[in-house]
């Protein structure tokens, strides 16, 4: 009878896409779902795209596995996902593997990788980005768990990845949650980088008085330069379109409340217990939050602002350019600093610009830029940030005058740019000789006698602020 | 024998101080440490301020308690907290109550107070503020807990309480968790409100270049107004402090890197959990994160910027006024919102207004201006935000561009400015005809197929981006 190079198990989208991206590279491939009728279905449509071996029940599907086994499992993160592989681990041996590339948070893939090491199991935690489309035509993916486990499942990943300039954008991330963390951090920085846009976009449309049209030719511009990217590409589309029910642009028709689901969250979250500052990313998943409030924007209507409109020059959209280059670069800074965090965190050792590498192709932030962010870490692997990177820092300062331009505009005339300005405030606190935060350990000191540091000598200290205000040792 | 009102393990400052306020008004106080030393020297030192009934072993110390038995523990939050109610609960019986007076997150009481609720103890979560000082003169005391047993305890907490105009600093906040939910957000907004005053002595140093000393002076007017605090008095004593061994200014020798315990990315990590947009409590977060990371900005202080100083006219220090003001309205609002959101997510019911009420004494916020939001409260107990409130509206009018200019001043200078940033961007985009949110769902669902929702009608859509554009009903 023949086996199966690897099996996937949940065949909704994701995962009848990516059983059709393995069987079109020539990998026969078991598929099982826990209602049989989608198995049936995947095989009557697509059973000609290569080897497929439809298996009704988990035994059936684990027994058409070749030794070790490689099962990807494809099923909603959290109790689906503990459910999945409690129904399939006792079928499994020591050395299969079983992929979990669905969006779990990374601290359930370390709880669930050391669980089934102690069977000799191998779990491996995958991101993968690229939506319905990526996960059919060659996704980014970022797998975790041990080396052991990638050696023999990296050839078969990096086969379906999607390819940039010839190299797959896959890669062993690092160990046990690892790879589900870089994909946390992924969709944060997406969250930061959509948000930048819809900066930008607003900007344009009420400051400088474009039609959604013409800021369409704007992004199509800007996605000719050093901008290139999906998002941006996809920004132009969008804004380019005309409902056909109004014949009103689309953007217009579209309720202006954004949802979100939990990976952007988990990863300001996470951010906030590693003691990184992701202001970039939190403040795009609050603009967020802040949009679906309708009943809080219904009150806040009438507060007054100014008019909103003009006293912008003809340079407007360069200068937005700028800014959103510029803020961009410092979204990318925040999320590669949450990742070395974490690794140092969690002792995952990964290699920062080999993230940059496999984000190339494939997934949501692909773009230019990241050949860039790879070219500054292999120039500098232990830099503490990428803003020092030659590139980057000599764009932030082309950038300075346009970008502080374009976040004072936006708070003179009332429009919303959380993004930029947070931007811009960690690039000046950065910076800055000195930062205000002495006063505040003055005020702890005084309040809570929380002792402060001095610039002069080691040691902590306390002053009797409720005394004669002379200073001791803490 | 003489059995005391209520007794106290943990006698650590914070333990210790509580003690001798709740003996000084005249409550037999049972007291009891791990090492009976520092009992002993309570004793020694404080005996005589009332009646103390010392324990040397935890059956002592609860056999001295008249019932039902009122113990309040004073231990660190987290294992010591759980291992001292390990070591307390099997000697009390039904009825009997436990108050953990400490910093505790509110989730470990909310399974706390689950689990001594099953043996028929109640466990009162009770969130403190004002710090040692408070301890002892009267704290702002947030009880959670059953109101069964508020019937028991709150006379005695409401009597230790900070009082103002009358009025005690202690309400019942509502069940389980919810006192010490409602004394992160305090901590959440403290954070908020030092931020706001760090960026505004920030800009008056170096846009307006004020010495320490004089900006001392310019906060002691500020405390005469509507600001009147205890953080902006304290402020002014720090700024006006000389270092005696170098003879410069006290906050010229503090070192510029500010630390900070778990409350402040509680409020941010629990905002995120309940959706409610959080930026000038997760830019003050950040703000100390940054300051914190010196090999970061070692790396990064030679980036480009402008020069800080100047440009700005003599009404810069009023400006200033206005745009903290502004941002503490929004940092409130915020905060309020969460507890808000936290009430409703949990069913704790909680008076937003008695919030306000029990603040103004004895903890770090206290301020003439919850006055303000007490009333506003008062005014509409529904209200979604305070924003609408006439006063808070008026405010904001009127401080409007005032509070435009110091952060267009702030980018253009080069002085870092987040949380004032982050508070306009919120004001404007909550009054915001329409957001960009708009474009994100756009893009979402072409990338993700995620759907969107229209202004025209009811329901789900999904345009066929991959195929000829038209909508269909999701």
């Amino acid at each position: 009878m023949q086996k199966a190079r690897i099996g996937v198990t949940g065949l909704a989208v994701m995962g009848r896409n990516l059983a059709r991206n393995l069987a079109r590279h020539g990998h026969p491939v078991a598929v099982h779902n826990r209602t049989p009728t989608r198995t049936k279905s995947l095989i009557e449509e697509f059973g000609d795209e290569g080897t497929f071996l439809p298996a009704d029940t988990p035994e059936q599907f684990v027994a058409s596995l070749e030794r070790p086994r490689r099962l990807v499992i494809m099923v909603k993160a959290g109790a689906p996902t503990d459910a999945v592989i409690g129904e399939f681990a006792p079928l499994l041996e020591p050395g299969d593997m079983i992929v979990d590339g669905g969006n779990a948070n990374f601290a359930d893939t370390r709880r669930r990788e050391s669980a089934l090491r102690e069977q000799g199991i191998h779990f491996v935690g995958t991101g993968i980005s690229g939506g319905e489309e990526g996960a059919l035509h060659g996704p980014s993916i970022m797998p975790g768990g041990s080396a052991e486990s990638y050696a023999a499942l990296g050839p078969l990943l990096e086969d379906i990845a999607a390819k940039v300039d010839g190299t797959p954008c896959c890669t062993h991330v690092g160990p046990d949650g690892a790879g589900h963390f870089v994909k946390m951090v992924h969709n944060g920085i997406e969250y930061a980088d959509m948000q930048l846009i819809a900066e930008s976009y607003d900007l344009l449309r009420h400051a400088a008085g474009l039609e959604p049209a013409e800021i369409a030719e704007v992004f199509r511009t800007w996605n000719e330069g050093r901008l290139e990217s999906y998002l941006i590409e996809i920004t132009a589309e969008v804004l380019a379109h005309t409902d056909a029910s109004t014949g009103r642009p689309f953007v217009d028709v579209v309720l202006d409340q954004a949802e979100q689901k939990g990976t952007g969250r988990w990863t300001v979250q996470t951010a906030l217990d590693l003691g990184v500052p992701v202001g970039g990313i939190a403040e795009a998943v609050f603009a967020r939050s802040v949009s679906g409030h309708a009943a809080l924007r219904d009150a806040a209507r009438n507060l007054p602002g100014p008019s909103r409109a003009g006293g912008v020059g003809s340079g407007f959209a360069d200068a937005v350019e700028k800014a959103l280059y510029a803020s961009k670069i410092i979204a990318y800074a925040q999320g590669f600093h949450e990742i070395q965090a974490g690794s140092a965190e969690y002792g995952w050792n990964i290699d920062l610009g080999a993230m940059a590498t496999i984000w190339r192709g494939g997934c949501i932030i692909r773009a230019r830029f990241l050949d860039r962010i790879r070219a500054a870490y292999e120039a500098d692997p232990e830099t503490p940030t990428l803003l020092t990177d030659d590139h980057f820092a000599e764009a932030a300062g082309e950038a300075q005058d346009a970008w502080r331009e374009v976040v004072a505009t936006a708070a003179r005339l009332g429009i919303p740019a959380p993004g930029f300005s947070t931007a811009l405030a960690y690039y000046d606190s950065l910076r800055a000789p000195r930062l205000p935060a002495a006063l505040t350990q003055g005020q702890r000191d005084y309040f809570g006698a929380h002792t402060y540091r001095r610039v002069d000598r080691e040691g902590s200290f306390h002053t009797l602020w409720g005394g004669d205000r002379s200073e001791v040792t803490a």
